[in-house]
């Protein structure tokens, strides 16, 4: 739409793009209201449409990706979880442990983040697990747990749902919606989400090409859930040093193929402790717009991933080598 | 158990498992009885276990996978869909288009793999594809069509599922539900197979290890569902002259480790119809128990995967190129 | 050139070609004889050279792989490797140890491979090892060692040449001088073995494309060397359980591309002796012209890759596997 | 060694390793000398150096690696490229046009690198190119103007060797010799290049694991050349995006691992102009201690790799990007 198109002149758009029996999208900018159009609207309807008043032009998307790309959004999506915006000038972190364990190490965990300056508590309280007989999590106790941390120490809750019939349980308790990895292409988990009206923390899956990353966002957004946070979490690859190769070419090319928030998970990218410091300092250089990092704070005895959770005081000390190296590329912590 | 256990003897078994608080899956195979026991049984236990009347000997298990092993279970698993012995001397070929397209399309494509020599019919009712915007399948149309093929031209019928909530709905029309190569690790519909009645036929997926997709069948088996069909479909690689890699390899790595059968998907695991003889003859010859092949009536005018799939003359040519394959090996088609 | 073009004619191109001052290649095919023209010819020669007596018609190489490509050359390249033909209906088995050991070792080995049908004897006296504290190879007393087994046992003699100014001293002793997988991209040593007058083997790099391995050949044939024999050797990938991943399906997609020879190497392509037979048989049913297989008189105390190497006596028995796959597919061994 | 060990006692290690038929190599750090025994020593042996004056105490090398890794050498190698520290507090920056195409467009470029504040000039003289009618580099014309290069300017000169007879020649002109990533595993030029008295920079091949790299590293090592530079410069993988994959974890990986200085190509890591800065970013903050970037003065008319080379300007901004980066991570530009 033009600059100056009036909120009628919108809505007749809508209107029209109804009548032809298509879906439209709204998503309004700051400086430019955009309207997606999805169905398979021929030459003449284009036309129709770039005649309507208020109409700048008519873009045909290249691609499968519509929403999620920045032909359709040139600005960046910003939004807000709990207080604090993703994808704005500040880098979010995410931090705390694989799984929710107990009240005690998740109370721990929140108060240790916390101090170090997270915005938001990770923890699962359903956990995807390669064999079925390891630790499947606390389920909706986990969340409950969750969501007495948040309240006790004031933090945003991110966790993982691992089925459709599970959302709104999991919406219950959570500021925003983890998909898994091993779910990114899991539709009718992404179209659950996609209907839900929390923010949606999307993981790449291990060999997921970047443009399967976001048509995974886009079944996301195509049920009007703007609110989608991409997140690269290692590819895998040949190398066997690192549990997973934190893809970090995929930072600069999401950020220019697509106007979606993206956070690092240098956690399960590398899947060493001693690894995660120097990769989050990298992630935030390259143009990260936050980090999702494990902590724990006995990763001796936990029950999942303590090989690759930070200590607290390890933690404290990533956020003040973090800080520097945001302010160098002209972000702030 | 001893070979001559009585079935006095494997109860009481069974129950001493289940009041040591551990779960119990009885395998029955020609000569011996196995029976798995889940759950954190320590040295103690297996100690009782060990002498009670009956038992052989007590074998702890060395990795996560227990009932999917060979360690579990020595003979090859056989079972029957729909009258044809899956994991026997005969190679079982699974065959049809991509996805259910139409009454028309689908019915032509089962007379065309029937007298080809086929005994299950293949077609996608619920198709999960990369894109929100792509064909999505017929849904329960589409297994209509399906049932309907089956019973007029005499085939099984093996289609995907793809979330836990439609299992009831597919299985009332399968013969064998199809677990999708994107789905290989959601563990909610693996679980959601894993109670249902019917056999199950699990792709691997991109860039899953062997490990891990012994690990997803061990998720199915867990639940007392013990008629898993493990399909090879290519994984992926930096290899773009085809569309995934058969890993060849796999075949015979699966069944030493395991006893379930082993089938694999040359249309899927080259994409491109002018390679799918080639990499089925060799299939064959390493070992595969069966075939998926994708056949379609009018390739060039497929609604999805086109360019992969065989015409009814070349399927027939392949069949007839098969057979000397399947007997060099022992086998019969 | 048209079928009935006269020697006359061709040599009238050929000094055509030269005095446009590019180079020219001649292949003589049982029907058609064509000649490649390498060097920024323009439009203008290309008419000029269509209207020289004898042209059949001028095509423009599509791709960078002119000589090695099916477009180039449409019957199957075929060659003599000491007497047996390779690259026609008998599948060619190439067999002996990783490396010169000992003439003890060595002359056993041969007898072996001799008494199960190899018609070649492997066997490296330059072994390229990761480290530089391994096993390096006998050097030219290995080689000498080779030379005596062929001429006692009665075998080609196939060894690998790490430098290009080892290619005359290589030659000397070799029946077919072998480029191993981490020299695919050598170009150096390329260059040197195109100018030899022996037969080269080249492997594929452990993550070559096919169009990388198809350049590798054409800088050999570039330098008149035209008998050339690819060898897939499986590549990298994730999968752990193998060494390597065997990629089957590039040989129906060399076979497609090129005319030269492909042989598979099942023995690196797996890492593991037990894996060897399964995929030996794959590879003849899936179109391979040959094999090439380690074979030891003694893996236990084998210096390299004795994990692989098959003994004697399951070198037998694989090669009476491999005789009826081979005749399912028209072939002989 | 002991802290306080005599050259005396140092030089009675040497010779007691010789006469027990070892070789020895000797590291000087600024606390402790080192001295590393290569061949197969016994334990008897041992004990035998353990008894030695001023001998601290004898460590067994766990793998293969022992040169290049921290356990021989905690301290990091620093050492001199034409008076610029490599390894210290200062990040050292290689930049320059892919080729040497021309004298004009090699001053020009140099003039540019060193106005943008590069330390050294990288150009090939002779190019490793896939196919063989790609350009190949001007030769010993090309080493030539890279000297004249750095005498007019002011720059070290970094220029790749391909074979083991061009070392010479090419150690004549040259400040740095490198080794391509194709060459990685070419064991007769890293012999070579290990002889000889320059500086390698080292590339990781593309589908090296970070073991095998530092054995190549090894290699050079072992013949007595300790400056050697490991150059991260992108690893492959199934994404399509970028040409190649950043391997970003290998740079703590190998800091960790090893002694040795690690360098980082953004230019072929992600082989898009857009796409460098971002990287060479990440590659500062995960702590590289230098960066080797593509500067051309006409990307549109480059002979190889346009696409991905900086113009003149782009990169004076990059380093300005780069330096509150480099301070952010307690480092200078």
């Amino acid at each position: 739409m033009k600059q100056d198109a009036t909120e009628d002149q919108v809505a007749r758009v809508l209107f029209k793009i109804e009548t032809l029996g298509s879906r439209a999208h709204l998503s309004k900018g700051r400086v430019h209201t955009a309207i997606g159009v999805i169905g398979a609207t021929n030459g003449e309807e284009a036309d129709i449409l770039e005649y309507l008043d208020g109409v700048e032009r008519v873009i045909r998307s290249s691609g499968p990706v519509m929403l999620a790309s920045r032909d359709f959004r040139e600005e960046d999506t910003v939004f807000s979880i709990d207080g604090s915006q993703i994808g704005s000038k500040k880098i979010i972190i995410i931090a705390g442990p694989c799984a929710v364990e107990s009240r005690e190490q998740l109370i721990q965990a929140a108060l240790a983040v916390k101090k170090g300056g997270a915005q938001a508590l990770r923890g699962g309280a359903f956990k995807p697990r390669t064999s079925p007989y390891s630790f499947q999590g606390l389920g909706e106790e986990g969340l409950k747990i969750l969501a007495e941390a948040r309240d006790m120490v004031g933090l945003a809750v991110v966790t993982e749902v691992v089925s459709p019939e599970q959302v709104p349980l999991v919406a219950q308790y959570a500021d925003v919606l983890q998909v898994g990895a091993r779910n990114m292409q899991n539709y009718a988990l992404l179209n659950a989400v996609g209907t839900s009206h929390k923010p949606v923390l999307l993981k790449r899956a291990l060999s997921s090409t970047i443009e399967e990353f976001l048509n995974a966002a886009e079944y996301i957004l195509s049920h009007n859930n703007p609110r989608v946070i991409l997140c690269e979490r290692g590819i895998r690859t040949f190398e066997t040093c690192t549990r997973n190769t934190v893809d970090i070419n995929a930072i600069p090319v999401l950020k220019s193929m697509s106007h979606l928030p993206v956070v690092v998970d240098p956690s399960h990218g590398t899947g060493k402790r001693e690894y995660v410091a120097a990769v989050s300092r990298a992630a935030i250089a390259a143009g990260a717009d936050g980090l999702m990092i494990e902590v724990h704070p006995d990763p001796e005895n936990a029950l999942s991933d303590g090989i690759q959770s930070l200590r607290p005081q390890e933690f404290e000390t990533l956020m003040e080598q973090l800080r520097p190296v945001a302010e160098a590329v002209g972000r702030t912590l």
